[in-house]
């Protein structure tokens, strides 16, 4: 396989992106990717912040994997500057690649550059798999996350 | 009691605000409320970003309570934007009250006039008061929590 590239995304992996979303077992019944407009608007909310960080892996010009890093200044823990990630996901064809892997590592270096103190993640209780991967890569499932649609 | 108020933290605030992190359980270990240097230089932070909002709750212009609401612009549901509550604090005098239904009711108030679809938090799975006070408002134990400090 070809060199792999972490960079930001722009406006034209947003198709790339979105059908990476909509491809896992939770996506599938809350992306649109038929109708790119929403995202589109989002991704210019995005671009446009400092604390955003939506990055792509680019493997051969093809867009193979993404994350979404969202650094948070705060108070707590003496001012601790938090980062918090979201939305990562692996193009079937490379998962069980360390893909996953490089991405979050990334994560994780780009939050020590941006003077994070600590990275935090919410992982939906039915992903197991997912549950062993991060802690495979230091995290501790010391909280509970909850979520309210509105 | 007077009449309370919910209103966005000046720099005045701060120490009330400190005292309060620093008075609980996990807090205890973790704040330095005898040097408010860090706390200053991050509300510095806070207080340039329009997608941060820290709340103080104000009876009789003492400050009773606190929250942290970040709105978080992303790709996922459809390009939803998510709010995050974080360092939600009630002074010891007014637990009990009901200020803490009343905070966490003005962040999904504001969430909402920020277009959010969507409000989470975390709580360290050691507080189960908080969890089952975060299920009676409708929020979901859907996830996972997971954190990396760098």
């Amino acid at each position: 396989m070809g060199n792999l590239e972490i960079r930001p995304a722009v406006a034209d992996d947003i198709p790339a992106i979105v059908a990476m979303l909509a491809d896992d077992p939770l996506g599938a019944q809350r992306e649109s990717p038929d109708d790119l407009t929403p995202y589109l608007a989002a991704f210019q909310h995005l671009d446009g912040d400092p604390n955003q960080h939506l990055a792509v892996a680019v493997r051969e010009d093809r867009v193979v994997g993404t994350l979404q890093l969202t650094v948070i200044p705060g108070l707590s823990r003496k001012g601790a500057t938090r980062s918090i990630i979201e939305g990562v996901r692996v193009h079937a064809d490379e998962r069980g690649s360390g893909l996953g892997t490089r991405l979050v590592q990334w994560a994780i270096d780009e939050s020590r550059r941006q003077e994070c103190q600590l990275v935090q993640l919410t992982s939906d209780v039915t992903r197991t798999d997912a549950h062993r991967f991060y802690e495979r890569l230091g995290f501790e499932a010391s909280h509970v996350g909850f979520k309210l649609p509105i």
